[in-house]
């Protein structure tokens, strides 16, 4: 397929790439020149706009940061929604408020374009290694065609529902990840303040009913897993200030529904005492700092 | 071995059957009779004390609600420390704070007794079938001596540490459990809220990183987990005051330690409300009601 | 003055109503034209839209609802800075995040015009009285130009500092109003439920370190006091949805500083379950049913 | 009047020196020797238990630092209630649990002896002054009898009605202060971070709806009140391990009348975090420094 490619960060570069060996075509934007070349030079054809990205193509991907960016590249001057011819497929993979997608795709469907949002998890890693997680909105039809191409980036396609239900599935998943990491934190730093192993603990809580990936998989407190961020300092991984976005999202929409969300909103507001100390873009795991006696 | 029971409520009663069952020699005290004439027509030796029922034994075990009748019990007038002959073992399987089971723990190491603390988790169903886990605190050479008597009552008899490690890991792992089951009550509510289908939701969730006890076995959302209690009006399972108990012993625990627990302390209040409301006897997981708009 | 008066609402009717009162020439505007002609009948000159209402005037003033409102006002098609002329001070009396007052000031200072942000406090009742508080960010110049026409329509003109102070003065005095008020309601309600005379405790705390405009002026509890909300089912006031809306600028703008506000997001939560049962359009000092056991 | 005084701590030693200065016979007793010793340099009678310092009084005041040492100054076995006389009067200013207060004033009753709890306000500077808050929980015959007792010491002595509701009425008190200093702290921090001077906005909110007395009298940001500890490093003042103490109890009373206090508990913890990095010395208005950003 002849696909345009927009947002070449971190997270879209890799994702284009995985693309490109799979086969596809791609013409690629980004504001970054350097990004584009880089893309480039492995074998996509650059473009100069948003615009200038979709003209030939028969499907549109975009990877960007927040909302304000998906409405610009989308419904700006020189943005997706100027130059394209009907028939084409439209994706947004970023993660954004499930109201942006909706009013996004609405513009397209009165250009009689189908969209889907299809935010990812699986972080940088999984982008490089083709594994990520797409949660998909979108209608069945639109879903089946997407799917294939989504494959070839990402390991566990899931269709959520109509559109924006992939946003949504991603900020309730994400709210859950955010409250249980401090849970795991509190559990842990009082067990160890109380004189138990931490180890043992957490061999105790992983066969449990407190049993979660925030302990098993990820658990914030050094040396009890090797390959978690807690083992290295807190670095690579998901940034605080990353979770911060995405919390940020939940209260944003539960505010707009009128739906409390007591403890979510606590857990963004210690992430934003992390932020604030200067530790945003350590992994948020290392929330567990908050709890830690400061050394002498 | 001729073990002294005592404390033959929803949990103990059950535990001494099993006991029975697998050959041992009981005598059992509770102060409520009925529950010792019950156990005295399943073949245990009724006592009219703690005193009496630890004369002749060489192993005490008790379930009792809470730190006073541990207090009662052991160093009470007619208690277990009264009457008993050296060498007997000692096991309390109440569910306490750590500080207690370390005094009750002293008072018997100063009549050269070896004490210690086993609480579980199960419920009434682990405590009948025979499947409780036991978190046990004790010496290296106790929890040798103990295990194949608690091995008639658990299949999981977990060496967490010495004396009090039990205790908190209990306490730790329940706190963890109370924040989690929140945490998915908010996020299940907030996607309802916001229109993805919540089977679907859950389903993410379970095979993403907000993964945990609470959402996949237990999830508090009516119809996505047939055996959970939230599939029958939450009845049954772990009533709401008793994780208000344990999360109880965990705030008070932490404020000894001056250790903080941010959503541990609001997670407390929050089954408080539920409590108030009159819904303190139905399972924890209904805290997800709290979320739900009201029907009119 | 000839002043152009644009947003006729709940606020902006009174205060206009006030200033044609003091003797000024007004042209006024609404999207509600039922409002614009009620105006007209006092005396003021309809215009059909903000451009018209403020081509010949020497000082605008708006009064609308939320941050949208105002970006459209000022900078939309017809907008105010379409058809200004030179030298014309400009008073937005909204209340909304910092940030925008900001945006909108700066468009406006590249047509060299002064801007000021002068929220109010003191509600509809204050607006018809005219005895509102304007807490006004603007230069000392501008200040002293605007504030004799500010004091037609309040007894209280506070110069906050800068551009944007004035927002920044009224969505903190309202993050702390909105957590007095829940601490209140927890301090009443738990002296109730331990068994004292709340008449007494109010009296105590009133004159104790508890002291606040929440406990002394607007004591939430029923019977305390008698021109409070509390003392009429929680009605007229300040209604809950409108205290979530400052509430919501507040965490917002906290937010972005990352700056944290832990009883504030978790009062905005509470608020936010009041409006969800479907009490926002009741005063906020409702939020102690929360807390009070439901009857049967 | 003869008056057995038990308790010379930092409260205790300068309330006994009012009372002999008002020229009452003081018979006193303390586990610190040195303090018995400084008051019988002053006037008073050394007593060598509580059972001696009551012998041959007319009324017995109390002033100890917990529930537990209440506990056994009355009931241990040299304690109060074995070696008073019929018809002597109690007065316990200790702040304890309100459950606790009523169980010893239940057997004091027995031996038929009036009681009243009367814990205090006011701090080390009003015992010194004279000039405490006495918050009485007393009959009315009682309250009357031991009105002029206490006016020795305090200059505002407050009937809250019957037995117990002294300490209801400490607590709700100290509950909302807790809170209310914490919610001034969050508006003065986030007021400096949007760019307020931040004792303009000081001088807004004492003159608007978020007055209290965390903000006109004892405000914690540095620079705005000369007299309160924020201007001389969170010295002197109110400890925060005081203010836990009395959340503590708080949120103690409320779990056990299953009555949730959320922005209470949270407080509690918040406290808790200062008091772990070893600031729970410093006057509790030092919690604002969690929520301002650490200097380089």
């Amino acid at each position: 397929m002849r696909i345009g490619f927009i947002g070449l960060g971190n997270m879209g570069a890799p994702m284009a790439h995985n693309l490109l060996k799979a086969g596809h075509e791609l013409t690629v934007f980004d504001v970054n020149e350097r990004a584009v070349i880089a893309l480039g030079e492995a074998g996509a054809q650059p473009a100069a706009s948003p615009q200038d990205a979709v003209q030939t193509c028969d499907l549109v991907i975009t990877m960007l940061p927040a909302a304000a960016h998906v409405r610009t590249v989308y419904l700006g001057e020189q943005g997706v929604l100027t130059g394209i011819r009907p028939g084409v497929l439209l994706i947004d993979s970023s993660t954004i408020d499930p109201q942006t997608a909706r009013e996004v795709a609405a513009a397209a469907a009165e250009q009689g374009l189908s969209m889907a949002d299809a935010p990812v998890s699986g972080g940088t890693g999984g982008a490089q290694a083709g594994t990520l997680t797409f949660m998909v909105g979108a209608s069945a039809e639109l879903f089946d065609r997407i799917q294939p191409v989504l494959a070839c980036m990402g390991k566990n396609i899931v269709h959520c529902g109509e559109l924006g239900t992939g946003q949504i599935a991603k900020i309730c998943n994400n709210l859950l990840l955010g409250i249980s990491m401090i849970g795991v934190a509190e559990a842990m730093a009082l067990g160890d303040a109380l004189g138990i192993d931490t180890k043992i603990l957490a061999g105790i809580i992983n066969t449990s009913t407190g049993r979660c990936w925030s302990s098993d998989t990820y658990n914030p407190w050094p040396g009890i897993i090797e390959t978690a961020p807690s083992a290295r300092g807190y670095t690579g991984g998901f940034g605080a200030d990353l979770m911060l976005k995405d919390l940020g999202l939940a209260t944003e929409a539960a505010k707009q529904a009128r739906q409390p969300v007591l403890l979510g909103a606590l857990a963004q507001q210690l992430y934003q005492s992390m932020s604030q100390r200067g530790d945003g873009g350590k992994d948020f795991s290392g929330i567990v700092n908050l709890y830690r006696k400061p050394e002498v």
